[in-house]
């Protein structure tokens, strides 16, 4: 499935918000109607969301006027940061925004509505590259027969349409490969029930969906050989942030011997943070913890704590999975070789949500 | 909270599945009401089925028509049975039917009604006592400032007004302790979100709701003096059978080097049970885990695997809290000696979910 897509001039998404029931895709013409589909998570994914940065970028060269006409250039940036702050908390968007704006500095304005779809289409690009690469090397860890597990939803919907840890078992199934998935539902927002089970069954590839309490006693009861997780920020030692719950795994998974894997993309590590004490963990609404989708089921008014993502230690961590192949440890060498072999420097970064 | 109190002849109860929004109470004055309240969850709990199995024996002795009649002793029988047959994973409700008949076997039919209910009223006052017990034990470990973390519903919800990991909570409160209790929702079925946070916000504890998925980020993060369960089973060698998720809370709170309690009286006490291997554990219908109460999340038919328990190995136990006080390590011998105080053998127990 391709979250989103640039078709003959304007963006089309699919519904997000009525997955798993309805498969909708969106038209977005305008700014004003992306807008509105990032608000109301018809689109979501940290990836995604910084295309929808670059491409919403590209929107606004067109919806600001006439490029000869005075103040064209301010009117794009207010249009495009106004958009960057939809979902502030998701820096992925500010980024793509970022992106575009950047190359856009040095070119004559009547370019800048070709230039800024050029720049979004060769970000969408790179994703999709990056993606395919990552998912080539992680799919060499999967063997038949096996059972893997994973946590919330990195698949073709959070990204540019190919995955990074689930990307990975779409990649050996299409390889032949016959194995099961257990997904963990991924509370509060369920992103596992209701996405990736609806991503693997597409793809054919056997799993249960269980609650995220499961997940420990499915390695001593079923047996489980590997947990494949994505990633919303690596700091330069391998410290990942990453959905909440992605910790807890990590622990059981070491109490078992199994491999734990993380898989992104290399411009999820944020070189201005050397480890996980330095990543800020965003805490959401209370409501979330308390229910789902309208219906509550807790005492109204009950306290909450609500973090979005937790950290998963470096130690925890038996390969990072990038465009680049499988990253050992010691985390802190192999990701600044990493680094270094990337010919952009990776200045603007996502740092994002999902 | 009572959930079951008989009053007049009747039994009264608090209609579970009402909670938290409307506190409910239903005289059930027949066998009838009794299985349909046990039947649609009004009434759970391992403890307070228990008790519900005597007290309706106790219906059945006087349903069953004049004690003097012939028939009079297999119609009580099969009444009674026929309850018992109500949530037959539930073995507590069987249990408590068994107690009642055996104390009747011997005595005339002419006595049984009034026999039946004073065998009830032991029983229910033997778990009230336990339980009083158990919690002035377990509140010894509580301390000023202390923050705690429970899962599923151990209170008095679940069994006869008194409750086991959760009563401790409360007694500490009475104590004038003033501490913090994270509650982990307890998917699938909510208990923690829908009744430990409603009995711990009557008695005045301060607590917060979490998912499942935060608990281990919860030890890292916020820091967390201990973990209190209840148990479903416990093993002769302390291997403890709770609610699904308790194995993984085990494993953090090692982790972490958080104690981690099991409260439970003795009768939860498996004798035929060496190890947790034996235990049985109950897997239940996949729509538990797709959505909640009518709502469903997950595609359609999703595939899923639902284990109601899991088991706890003894040696991610600190101890187990019983009315005789703290078992200690090495469990095999503490439960023994425990189990060689009791007056009456431990022969028919409770085995049951909750």
């Amino acid at each position: 499935m391709e979250p989103l897509l640039w078709v003959d001039e304007a963006l089309e998404i699919i519904d997000q918000s009525l997955l798993p029931d309805r498969i909708l895709t969106l038209r977005l013409e305008s700014l004003a109607a992306l807008r509105e589909a990032i608000a109301s998570l018809r689109l979501r994914g940290a990836p995604a969301l910084g295309l929808a940065g670059a491409w919403g970028t590209a929107l606004a060269c067109r919806e600001a006027g006439d490029p000869a006409a005075p103040g064209y250039e301010s009117r794009v940036r207010e249009l495009a940061e106004a958009l960057a702050r939809v979902r502030p908390t998701a820096v992925n968007l500010a980024w793509g925004v970022r992106q575009v704006l950047d190359t856009l500095e040095a070119a004559a304005p009547g370019d800048w509505p070709v230039l800024a779809v050029d720049c979004a289409a060769r970000l969408h690009a790179e994703d999709r590259a990056a993606g395919q690469a990552l998912c080539a090397a992680g799919a060499e860890l999967l063997r038949e027969g096996g059972r893997y597990l994973t946590h919330c939803n990195a698949g073709p919907l959070a990204t540019s349409g190919v995955g990074t840890a689930l990307g990975i078992f779409l990649e050996g199934r299409r390889r032949g490969l016959d194995f099961e998935v257990l997904v963990d539902e991924t509370r509060p927002l369920l992103q596992g029930a209701r996405l990736t089970t609806l991503e693997l069954r597409e793809a054919g590839v056997r799993h249960r969906l269980i609650t995220d309490s499961m997940a420990a006693f499915a390695m001593a009861r079923l047996g489980v050989d590997g947990v494949f997780i994505g990633a919303d920020r690596i700091a330069l030692n391998g410290d990942t942030a990453n959905k909440i719950g992605s910790y807890g795994l990590a622990l059981a998974a070491r109490a078992h011997g199994v491999p734990f894997h993380v898989a992104a993309p290399l411009s999820s590590v944020d070189s201005a943070c050397p480890n996980g004490a330095g990543i800020p963990i965003e805490e959401r609404d209370g409501a979330e913890v308390r229910g789902y989708a309208g219906l509550r089921w807790a005492p109204s008014g009950t306290p909450t704590w609500n973090p979005a993502f937790d950290v998963v230690p470096a130690e925890l961590i038996q390969d990072i999975v990038t465009e680049q192949g499988l990253l050992a440890a010691p985390f802190s060498r192999s990701i600044r070789d990493a680094l270094s072999r990337l010919r952009v420097p990776n200045s603007h970064r996502a740092r994002s949500t999902s």
